[in-house]
């Protein structure tokens, strides 16, 4: 993994891609699939997300503070899917379903191996945790594997079904 | 267009399509391109969104608390582009670009005729303006034309640059 500049952050977020979102509470680590987040801010980076509170990863979150958003490629989607369809609860979740912690620089959660890019990230702002289980974070720090050149994301529509990345256009505008 | 039930708006939102958002103050109609927003609420469906202060539709949407969510389609790509590039201050922008605005049935706001989808919104949610801009909306009516069966949308990878929705998939679990 290398340094990718935090004002890039944006680029990777802003399409709407499902997401990883690991933990690390009591020594216990722990990973979620996620798709509600958005960018709040460019620089530093923000960026808003919904976990609920039926969540595993809830509690971690709003004790420790941290987390990481790890993105995965279109090839992890069945992956992603099996960490959508249980629970930190009783399982090791990383280790059951084989993908790779890496250690982070800043925090305790790790990173993921077999991910594009990894944020880590600290809680800035909890007022809306209570009614809406929104969280803003900072990221604090963004990896990206160079060997991954183009990878293609996934977004979800609903019941487990994907769209993948298509085509990349760049649309001049018709205005005289 | 017809009636989309409000439970189903999230299939809609939670994939990061860039959107389009109208406004009406002061008899003045206004649309904007957007790409931060994410659900909060599956129903009724709320939602999340950060208009920067430095738009032209921050005060309208702060003034009058609704707007329209509207989902444009791949080929609008180009007036999508249009929109973002230039400001209601100036101009009529619907008119200029050449969208058709329809009357909405609980706001003042207008619909898009072109656009596959609309969503009726009234702001729920300030506590997070004045630091970051972020509104939280609720869906009060959604719209769908029944004629765009398989609209592909668009997501925005900074610098004008899109991508657009690719093949649908359905990952089956490899966990036993």
């Amino acid at each position: 993994m290398k340094d990718l500049p935090l004002s890039d952050v944006y680029q990777l977020l802003e399409p709407g891609p499902v997401v990883l979102l690991t933990s690390c509470h009591n020594g216990r680590t722990n990973v979620m699939t996620m798709s509600w987040h958005m960018m709040v801010e460019f620089t530093p980076p923000l960026v808003a997300r919904v976990v609920s509170r039926a969540d595993y990863s809830f509690a971690a979150l709003r004790a420790t503070r941290e987390c990481v958003i790890a993105i995965p490629e279109a090839e992890l989607a069945p992956k992603v899917v099996e960490i959508g369809n249980c629970s930190g609860r009783e399982i090791d979740k990383l280790e059951t379903i084989g993908l790779t912690p890496l250690p982070a620089e800043c925090i305790a959660a790790p990173l993921i191996a077999e991910c594009f890019a990894n944020l880590e990230c600290r809680v800035v702002e909890t007022r809306l945790v209570n009614k809406y289980d929104l969280f803003v974070l900072e990221v604090l720090k963004a990896w990206r594997d160079p060997r991954q050149r183009n990878p293609k994301t996934i977004h979800h529509r609903g019941y487990g079904v994907f769209v993948v990345d298509g085509e990349t256009i760049r649309p001049k505008s018709r205005m005289p």
